[in-house]
């Protein structure tokens, strides 16, 4: 990613969060993440995020996905004698779409971004709206876009070790670069 | 507490979350735990709360505090060979003065309830103003107490085991009883 698309991203990610009234400090503010999931393909599959805390039993994340933008379908696979993350998405501000393992639901809102289908295998739809949430446990696939205004989602977990994450898209590299 | 006065208190509450923008379901809306700790003295010791999300791993929860309110002094032991809560508070609205263990703060902003002083005992300060955070490790003495305004704060958590907190207050029963 260029430091321009960057930079781009993380202001309207600021936008999003002024929206939702979700306060930052300043170094949070400067820090935003902004993953590309190395596909150089932010505005369609991407993921703006601030790490409150992450510590050895505990992580909370505030995130931002742009409109209609997707965060790639992944799950977190249990490590050795331990079991992978368990995270809560609740839906703050905004519209997403979730997609867990289960049922496929026959009329679906959304579609993952063109061409990319063939990376995307779950497709039980959970909408929601400000206020909802659900839990995805470990080791299970899910993915989710968000709709036409963006959304603010709160993500409450176990550990986050995003090195381990696995993408059903074989190109994805989860660690972002940017480009000067 | 008097079935009125826990409605009262669960109103304001909710006004609360409206000024911080905290979007709530109805059900969330309807079930905010009112703790007085037993001590039916709620507007000065008591917490309001709504509890997200509490599994074996995770716990996340959006709590109240209405004007000068106090959360009284308590830790989160080890269990066996379990290690207690661990927990990060962080401010959303309004301001909260926390008090930890450690080296007493020269000038102190609050102080704990007048007449309960013998219950508490560390006196470090913190102040949290919105988009500030704090981290408790387990089995660590703490208190906090909100502004003139009262605060909104979320805490996120290894699981919430509230029958297993230790109060330095003899008298306090965590599980609030509600009369007709």
């Amino acid at each position: 990613m260029k430091v321009e698309k960057f930079e781009e991203m993380r202001q309207k990610a600021l936008n999003c969060f002024e929206k939702a009234s979700i306060v930052l400090t300043d170094i949070e503010k400067k820090n935003i993440e902004v993953a590309d999931f190395g596909l150089d393909d932010v505005e369609r599959t991407g993921l703006q995020l601030v790490v409150y805390i992450n510590t050895d039993r505990v992580c909370a994340k505030e995130m931002v996905l742009l409109p209609n933008q997707t965060c790639p379908e992944h799950r977190h696979p249990n490590i050795e004698n331990e079991p992978g993350k368990e995270e809560t998405f609740r839906c703050r501000w905004g519209m997403v779409y979730l997609y867990v393992d289960g049922i496929p639901s026959e009329k679906r809102s959304t579609n993952p971004p063109s061409g990319d289908e063939k990376y995307y295998s779950v497709f039980h739809e959970v909408i929601l709206n400000p206020g909802e949430q659900y839990t995805i446990y470990p080791n299970t696939l899910h993915w989710f876009q968000s709709g036409a205004e963006g959304a603010v989602v709160s993500e409450f977990s176990t550990r986050s070790k995003d090195e381990a994450d696995v993408f059903t898209d074989v190109r994805i590299k989860r660690i972002p670069e940017i480009e000067s």
